[in-house]
């Protein structure tokens, strides 16, 4: 077997146990999503377009649409075609026991100004994807689209279709024009715990439609520097929702951070927790250490992982995240940065291996134990 | 000796050896200041005020002014008696050889829309800095105020003062319009490497003034997020310099990162040189993995030192910044998150501690070795 060969084997190699994706992509098919439209809405469209602002349309990517090259999607037959590739190419050969598909549309309709259209367009992303990808394979779990832009109108969106037992999470854009610990806001949380589902955060939108620069000093020019600022503003969601109070007033909210990252919150728990122990008069309703509120609230996926100069620091590093608690594995297939996992993360010890790849993903979203153990 | 006394003599407690203090603040004097400005802005300044925005009308400080308690500087006899108090109280007490005045004036200039103002501001700041600071104690050191607004303008301060033996690097706030990698700042560095000055940037004016909101998720509403939000600023400068190729323009060019905390470059550095890799044909001007142009290009000061949870931490994140050619001790007198000589930094081995608490400072600055030795 020559080392090509080779290469390929380990790549195609499934773990030995199922697992749970926890960042999945789906395609959506714009045709068979309008037909979920009031008929004005469809109308619009048909004259001006979706109104959907890109990030494409500013920076670039890792390559043309951000998908994989080795993937071959069908070109024809829709989400019913798509299913069946999605199933045999991604959920079969990898193992995959549930994949969170964290959104049935694009984030960009978060981002336009119009909250009612927004309202219209997430509702149906969100009965697209129950009618066409949810209810057709038990593996795959929905994340909830919310027109964030009107809080009370994403309340409505969450009671709407958060019953839905495929429906596992409400999810959002990390662009955000106020960070996402801010009042305004409320009303989402409101319905999150009320429906018992966790807040989703998945980077996208940083910078575009309604959405400020993307840092604190405004425009970067390359998307290696974008991909950098997603993180920061992650860590300013971070942040808020600890100092803001949220979880004073939302004691079992759960926050999920995805495709940020997951290393650059060590040293930004422990520079909070030491501000904290300095500030703490000032934000009194924060009662404990903010790296207690971290461990309790948020959960954070694993790719893009971060590779330590040293291999040796990425174990400290995991436990300086309580990632035996807090990581959830996800690929983010079928992006072009894709994690695969039998590849992407170091030699881990059974018991870490197993919260990391399923355990902490099942308690969150309260998925059922593997068929086969 | 009871707690309390032995806390205060370790407070007390002198390095043996002398040190370099990277990041130290002047109180400046408003009235003298005005004899150095033309007669036009002393009118202005009589009628109006200084035009200076400040961090005080947005966000909370650590305590009122921002300083120590502890300190009891001289309420009277202007600067020649403050000068007197931070000789004995300051330099003598903690023994130390150099220290950097990171600007003799208000970074708030750089933040206000007149750009000429400004640039007569920046000159009557540096002007008194020299005269009633830096030509009366060989150990003080300053950093050139530049109207930044203009960096025509700036690169001609930079002309008129650069070669004053005593100034010692121009300093700019990281609060921005633009990340400081961007071509619009190119004349000031070329006036860095005319002069042979390293380029400085210490937090400050972050959403202030002519600055945008913070954080690309917009305002934060509490002083803490206001304090982490800084260091996602000084990562955007950091991303920005490598991949803009400032240093490709400028080989000589040096960067000192001040105040904006230290142990999440690590972090940053893994996450860019991995994105490098993968994305380096959409920036092939970028020769080298990003860590290679910050252990080149960028020193970075020390206080505040985040404190890992585990102490064990402290040496391999130390490593991973590059600490020994990268990292420079500064305490940040008077502010009140001071950090002691003595006490903030983890037990380090001798020559680990000289390269830390002088030589990597010596060599950046061109200062001479020890008088003592």
């Amino acid at each position: 077997m020559d080392t090509t060969d080779q290469s390929q084997a380990s790549k195609n190699r499934k773990p030995k146990r199922s697992i749970i994706d926890c960042d999945i992509h789906a395609g959506s098919f714009s045709d068979e999503v309008l037909t979920y439209l009031p008929r004005i809405y469809r109308e619009q469209i048909k004259t001006f377009g979706w109104r959907l602002p890109s990030q494409n349309a500013m920076y670039l990517n890792g390559t043309g649409g951000g998908a994989k090259q080795d993937e071959n999607f069908p070109k024809e037959g829709g989400s019913a075609s798509y299913l069946k590739y999605f199933q045999t190419n991604f959920l079969d050969k990898h193992n995959i026991e549930y994949g969170i598909l964290t959104g049935t549309g694009s984030y960009s309709i978060q981002t336009i100004p119009d909250a009612d259209y927004a309202a219209a367009v997430c509702s149906a992303y969100n009965d697209y994807g129950i009618d066409k990808l949810l209810s057709q394979d038990e593996r795959i779990k929905g994340s909830i689209l919310i027109p964030k832009q009107d809080p009370i109108l994403s309340a409505k969106e969450i009671d709407r279709v958060g019953s839905n037992p495929d429906m596992v999470q409400v999810i959002v854009a990390n662009g955000a024009e106020k960070p996402y610990g801010n009042r305004f806001y409320n009303p989402i949380y409101e319905a999150c715990v009320r429906n018992n589902l966790p807040f989703a955060i998945h980077v996208s939108m940083e910078g575009i439609g309604t959405n400020p620069a993307p840092t604190g000093a405004g425009q970067v020019s390359h998307y290696i520097e974008y991909r950098a600022a997603r993180a920061q503003i992650m860590a300013t969601h971070l942040a808020s929702f600890i100092f803001e109070g949220v979880f004073e007033k939302f004691p079992t909210l759960k926050v999920v951070m995805i495709e940020a990252g997951t290393l650059w919150i060590a040293p930004l728990l422990w520079r909070l927790d030491q501000d904290w122990k300095a500030l703490r008069s000032q934000t009194p309703w924060v009662k404990e250490p903010p790296s207690e509120y971290y461990r309790k609230h948020f959960r954070v996926t694993s790719q893009p992982i971060e590779m330590p100069h040293k291999p040796t620091m990425f174990l400290p590093m995991f436990e300086a995240i309580n990632a035996d608690t807090n990581l959830m594995f996800a690929t983010d297939f079928p992006h072009w940065d894709f994690d695969s996992p039998t590849l992407s993360l170091p030699k881990l010890d059974e018991e870490l291996w197993d919260r990391i790849f399923y355990q902490n993903a099942a308690e969150l979203y309260g998925l059922p134990q593997r068929r086969n153990q």
